[in-house]
């Protein structure tokens, strides 16, 4: 079977995990919107989640970066005087400085992936959604910001008015995301941001309209009314979404042809207007992101799918 | 007492330390001929060896890189493929980051060093002789090699039959280099290596002009036929120079007023045609440093400096 999940940070590297424990031949689409310049070097922090996760190397708890990570780097920096609010152990630099070296030889972004995912021993198939830079910009009332500088330098303290995704129109999918999209037999929407991580996907010009007739599985990333993780819910309120899978369906309507949602919003399930499983949908064990992973694969082969 | 002290690396590191330490108004003004971009960034091994030096924090073991230092960032970058010949721990990274980012932002290299010796809080004032680009080409019978190609890379492992500096025609000298050699008491030619870490310096156009009638006084970086570190007995011997501090006097023949040599040459004192003071010149210990500094400032002064 042949899968394409369409991925942002931590939840989508966590669901992409399930899915590649489940044996499928497996392709992650990941958002680059994120991505941006820091001290010099170009972070990709979902392509970079989505990598260690399925290198099995990544911090358990915190979601992204390395388990076991250390940081002397970061520290001489601070005191350096350099910037300090985007944290980087000094494993996840080594990461930054390959890349930001190889780019600047004019290697594509995806040809990197790859590269690093070979090295770490990933097989699942990890495309960045495009090679052409795109940068989400997140419009609030005091102005435009770049993401990270919203989200983490400025700790999402202003309200969001809207998005929008800088260089989007001339980007083009990276070299392998159409011919996989186009041979998925089932897709996966990742229990990821819907504005920040899964919508600079979709809104890759040419992308959306290659998705083929086959399932089209989302996870709700919002449980009980709330994000496991990240802005996802907070966004939802300031932009006047109902906070719960009802506004996830509402806003990948169109896309969607199923969703698993979580047991805590059994009764909204009636409401979804489509199929739904109804299951665990929190991933702190590798048992969880599996079954949660089976699950969507269960849904999107009417119920054929045994792991 | 102002000092300007011409250095290169761990030699030219050492003896600026016991110069520090002798109290008196001290420019070190080093080689950046060995600097070079590695994974993407400017490293600037001379330079570095000197601030730590007289920040307190070098390796005193190895004399280059950071005490205590880990390499977490190098070994992931093993990992991932990437060149590994030139060794930078973790807190080193962090300065060849700062460095590049600020370079990138078109940042002088001189006003970057200033920045990092103040965040380490060393006090004597550190040049980089340019702030252009140099680069020290290493001439061998199969071809020209940079520097640390030759030394680092390659081990040394091919004869060298000359130097050229490639940029050093356009190379000025870096802001406050000639304020502090036409205000200097005394000049000190550090026991670097003549060719790779002397010569850059006194080749920056305008530099060797603006060296004042005051003492020049070099201390021998060959004891006994030895180099203490690095190439230089090796480099002599290839060129066809007396591997001695004869062949270092010859060598700034019409630059030094005098010289400073290790007890085991002293034979050799009465043919060098110059004031000499025969003393220990390995520097072991911080009083090592302070004690042939304080050598070189007495020679300087005609016997009357005390420190």
């Amino acid at each position: 079977m042949k899968v394409v999940a369409l991925a942002g940070g931590v939840g989508g590297a966590r669901l992409a995990q399930g899915l590649a424990q489940c044996g499928v031949d497996l392709t992650v689409i990941v958002n680059t919107g994120d991505d941006f310049n820091h001290l010099g070097l170009r972070v990709c922090p979902d392509l970079d989640t989505v990598t260690y996760t399925l290198a099995g190397i990544a911090n358990r708890e915190q979601g992204w970066g390395l388990a076991g990570e250390t940081t002397a780097a970061m520290e001489q920096l601070r005191q350096l005087g350099a910037e300090d609010w985007f944290l980087l152990g000094d494993r996840d630099l080594a990461l930054q400085i390959y890349r930001t070296h190889r780019l600047g030889h004019g290697v594509p972004l995806s040809t990197i992936t790859a590269e690093v995912a070979q090295r770490l021993s990933v097989s699942a198939r990890i495309l960045p959604m495009s090679d052409d830079a795109v940068a989400t910009i997140v419009q609030t009332p005091e102005g435009e910001l770049p993401f990270q500088d919203w989200f983490v330098r400025r700790r999402a303290d202003v309200a969001v008015s809207g998005f929008r995704f800088a260089g989007i129109e001339a980007a083009r999918p990276a070299p392998g995301v159409i011919e996989a999209l186009t041979r998925a037999d089932a897709i996966i929407l990742c229990p990821s941001n819907p504005y920040v991580s899964l919508d600079p996907i979709l809104s890759v010009p040419g992308l959306r309209a290659a998705i083929p007739e086959v399932p089209v599985i989302a996870v709700s990333p919002i449980i009980g009314g709330q994000a496991v993780k990240g802005p996802a819910a907070r966004l939802m309120a300031d932009l006047g979404a109902e906070v719960s899978p009802l506004g996830i369906g509402r806003h990948f309507a169109g896309v969607l042809t199923g969703m698993v949602i979580d047991q805590i919003d059994a009764d909204l399930a009636p409401r979804l207007g489509l199929p739904v499983r109804v299951t665990r949908t929190l991933m702190r064990s590798d048992q969880d992101r599996k079954a949660l992973a089976s699950a969507c694969l269960r849904l999107a082969s009417g119920g054929t799918w045994t792991s």
